[in-house]
Formats: C-alpha cells, structure tokens, sequence
C-alpha cells in the first residue's frame, strides 16, 4: 500500500527521482526511487528529518499551528516534504526543474490515505 | 534601499504580512510589516535563522549544492526563505492562502540586487 502510493507520486510528476515514508526519528517505513536515480533517499530523508525537528519546534515558537509543509530547493535537487502526523512524513525528492506544483498535490492528496494506514 | 526592496515583495503579493533581511546569526538588517501585522519578523526570522543552519548543513552532507529556496506551510502562515549568500537570508510571512508564486518570483528577481548591495 505504501510502497504503491510513493510509486504513483513519483511517476506521475514530471522530475521527481524518489520518495520515502520515514518517522521523525529517520527510520523509514518504506521508500520508492526511479530505477538508476543515483539517489539514497534514506539519507535525504534522515537528513530532513532533523531540519524538520527544528521545523516543529519553530512552529510552537511561533505559535502558527502544526507545520504541514517544508520545500527546500538545492542547485541539483529540490525536495518536499509532507508531514503527516506527530510522527510521520513522507519527502518526495526531484529534479531542480521538476513539476513541484504537481508533487505538492499529489503529496496534500495522498496524505490522508497514508495517515489512514499508519494509526 | 533594501527598506523599499522588502517593502515591494509585501505590496505586490497578495497575503504577503512581513518580511526580514536577516544575517544567518540573528541579526536583523532591515525588516518591512504591514500595518497592524500582528507578526514579528525578527522572532519569526530568527526562529527560522535556526532552520536554515541546519538546511545547510543537509544539503552540504547530501552534496546537492547550495540550498537556495526554503518554504514553510504552517496552519496559520506560509514562510518563504530565499538564501542570498552565505551569510544573509531574506523571509516573507504570508497568509497560508497568500500568493506563494508570486512571492517566490518576487524574492528571485529582488535577490541579486540585495545581495549586490549587502557585498
């Protein structure tokens, strides 16, 4: 089931290379990547998983509510990230010049689906 | 000068509330809110200067080049970072509903000029 989701997200927006489901405490649940995409999305996603940590505590700082979205575009890749719940995400990463618009909406789409499978 | 640049990027998007000229140590440059804002940008960007460290850190390990863009989607307000060089950032808080397309746009085109006048 996720391993089927993190497919359809991938190949079916223009760029994107990989995605992971992962837990805050960067262990992954389960991750997809195109075949020969170079990438070792546990790494990005266990890397991001800290950046998001600080992203959560900024949030309660800030006192804007829950952060459900973080992008970060890098020269060779850009990566978003969906947070799911207090204990989930998934990250999606692509090509500087992916469709972001079409990973943002299928990520916001799918992710009641995969919140439904994870509690 | 970078008062009327960070003025612009508020005016000519729509949602866009606040933004900040910021060094990555805290320290505020200059900083722009509409009236009645109800935002504080130097808490907001020195939360976010937090962020950014260690989103340098990621991309530095992940060997995917210089980050440039970071955006955060919270409940209650969308931020958009734009890295100007190594040791300045320019953030707008805008309405979660803002136009985050224009506000990206604005923030690319504005960079080089900012960064022009802060080397």
């Amino acid at each position: 089931m996720f391993k089927s989701i993190l497919r359809e997200v991938v190949e079916n927006a223009d760029g994107a290379i990989a995605s992971i489901l992962m837990g805050f405490d960067g262990i992954t649940v389960e991750s997809f990547a195109n075949e020969g995409s170079g990438v070792d999305m546990e790494t990005v996603g266990s890397e991001y998983s800290q950046v998001l940590q600080q992203v959560k505590q900024a949030a309660q700082m800030l006192e804007i509510g829950n952060a459900n979205e973080v992008a970060v575009q890098a020269e060779h890749m850009t990566t978003l990230i969906r947070l799911i719940n207090d204990e989930y995400f998934v990250a999606v990463a692509m090509k500087p010049n992916g469709n972001f618009g079409k990973v943002r909406y299928l990520l916001r789409t799918q992710a009641p689906k995969l919140l439904e499978n994870l509690t």
